[in-house]
């Protein structure tokens, strides 16, 4: 038997979110009822809504940065139980036996894994996400939340928090190394403190100084705007760029800073094509790369890091009233950083 | 005393060559005078020789494809001995106190390295490359060719060897890799020998099949067409693109037929800027990347990989009287695979 949860839905490409409820699947075997707590937004739920990726799946409830708490287990189940604290990301299933999978990453799934909301399961039914109370999914894709962080700020760990730790780890930041973070919004503001907290050196490049303080204080060791004067100062400084901004960026300019072998590595994806000069690459031998999110075992690991570290997202907690007040503003980059939901105002 | 060597020279961006006289520095403690046997046609001559890459410097005597043998040496000479055969590559001298020359990377010398031919040595002099009889180098920047590769074989392995070899290993071609070559001209077929050497799959994407048989000749698994249908059936394959072309590419549609974490590395340099769109990044993690030569422990290296594997160039062997019409046919990719001057010829 099915389900029947409270879920904020939006019925058409950027139409009003409505309180409605939605049918989630009878608890199989190896299944996990999650009571949700509390949903990250993330600008991703706003481009797919607003159906500005490609064709979305409507009626949707967005929403892939859920953290909450077990509340019922299948009979298979082992890695979880009653009680746990809990989060689900943006996935929810994969083929399990794609080179991808077998080397627990999942998130490059040769067949393309099952995404949290916006996507269908195996037997053709769509994916709801996190904007819900409630939500049922298999235990292999369910992460343990640590002691030590609160579920509201451990919400957008599960989305833009992995998407900003798998590269920094990936690309070996760490003492030593030189990271520069562009953007400091919801991606930007959790890749200063991982990269801080795995002991880089930070410097961020954001197009004003209006939230060098909080840089600073998430611990950036330097604050800089990204304009040309700035980026020519600091040619061949950086190891690592993580670039979390979907604007057009002169890319030539991010790349003459980064040092020897330095890499720059996309997490957002603007809509327009890039472009870059050869050149700009050759004379150190420099790397443009793109990563997304992370497999099951790094984020796992990273929200182990990230409790280990006391890291957690800075939020702005709203109610389900809010959320198309929220998207506007995530749009004008409005939010000190991330809209989370409390799932608890979502019931009619 | 200066040297009074005969040498080709070009006056002015691209006017004839002309056979004259240049003056080589008297031999320094450090220096060894090198007779030239063979010096190499790199598409990177043409380019300087007809001022294509910015301001050139002229008179001009290009060629940092050097193969010779040594026929005087400084009084503290110590790593090369009359008689020894070696070569002399794109570079004569370096900062040797920055980060990358210390790490034995001069190609990426912070300060910027003495380029074999038009460039300025530190006091100012130009620098004139291997169409010349003689050239006078530090004793650092000249490799040893081992016994079993002739010389004129050898002498492209001095910039388009090094300029394969150094990504294929920084990128870890090797068995169980498969690496694919874009492009069957002076690196390309370079790049295939040694890749196949180095125990990788091979394949070859060029624009035509005319090279085919060449190609797995050399040591090719597979030789396709670079078209939009043959790159959409290799989706997902390769670990490794060396791409050694510098007209415009459809980058995005390359990158896709890399495999997760996959890299395509330029080491052609196309004038114009070139695009692509982050998703085919993020799709699997992939690079984009660009590399530039090698150092000079990596070219003896590469030169010792060769001889051990009895690689070297194809090449067409030239007099100084057909120079000229060999930078045309090297425009027109009308050469297989290596032009190379028999500098016996350049004496008037």
């Amino acid at each position: 038997m099915t389900i029947t949860v409270p879920a904020l839905v939006t019925p058409s490409a950027g139409a009003a979110f409505e309180r409605t409820t939605i049918e989630r699947r009878e608890l199989g075997e190896h299944d996990v009822l999650l009571d949700i707590a509390y949903a990250g937004i993330c600008h991703s739920d706003i481009h797919q809504a607003r159906e500005e990726w490609g064709a979305s799946i409507f009626p949707m409830v967005p929403g892939h940065e859920i953290a909450g708490v077990v509340s019922a287990v299948g009979a298979g189940v082992t890695k979880h139980s009653v009680g746990d604290r809990v989060g689900v990301g943006c996935f929810v299933d994969s083929c399990r036996e794609c080179r991808s999978c077998l080397a627990g990453e999942e998130q490059f799934c040769e067949r393309g894994n099952v995404a949290t909301y916006n996507s269908r399961y195996a037997d053709g039914s769509p994916t709801y996400g996190g904007y819900s109370t409630q939500i049922v999914v298999d235990e292999s894709y369910v992460l343990a939340i640590p002691d030590g962080i609160s579920l509201d700020v451990a919400a957008p760990l599960l989305c833009a928090g992995i998407t900003t730790y798998s590269p920094l780890r990936h690309w070996g930041a760490g003492p030593g190394t030189k990271v520069a973070v562009v953007g400091m919004g919801g991606l930007g503001h959790l890749a200063v403190k991982i990269a801080h907290a795995l002991g880089a050196e930070v410097t961020v490049l954001s197009h004003t100084l209006s939230k060098k303080d909080d840089g600073l204080r998430f611990g950036a060791d330097h604050y800089e705007t990204g304009d040309r004067d700035t980026l020519r100062r600091l040619r061949g400084s950086f190891d690592l760029i993580i670039n979390t901004v979907s604007a057009d960026l002169p890319v030539d300019a991010y790349l003459r800073t980064l040092a020897l072998d330095g890499t720059m590595v996309f997490v957002g994806a603007p809509e327009n094509k890039q472009q870059f000069a050869v050149f700009s690459l050759i004379g150190a031998r420099r790397s443009i790369a793109g990563s997304n999110i992370g497999g099951i075992r790094e984020t796992q690991e990273m929200l182990d890091f990230c409790a280990q570290h006391g890291i957690g997202a800075e939020i702005e907690t709203i109610t389900a009233d809010d959320v198309d007040k929220a998207y506007d503003r995530v749009v004008g980059s409005d939010v000190r950083y991330r809209f989370v939901i409390d799932t608890a105002t979502i019931p009619a």
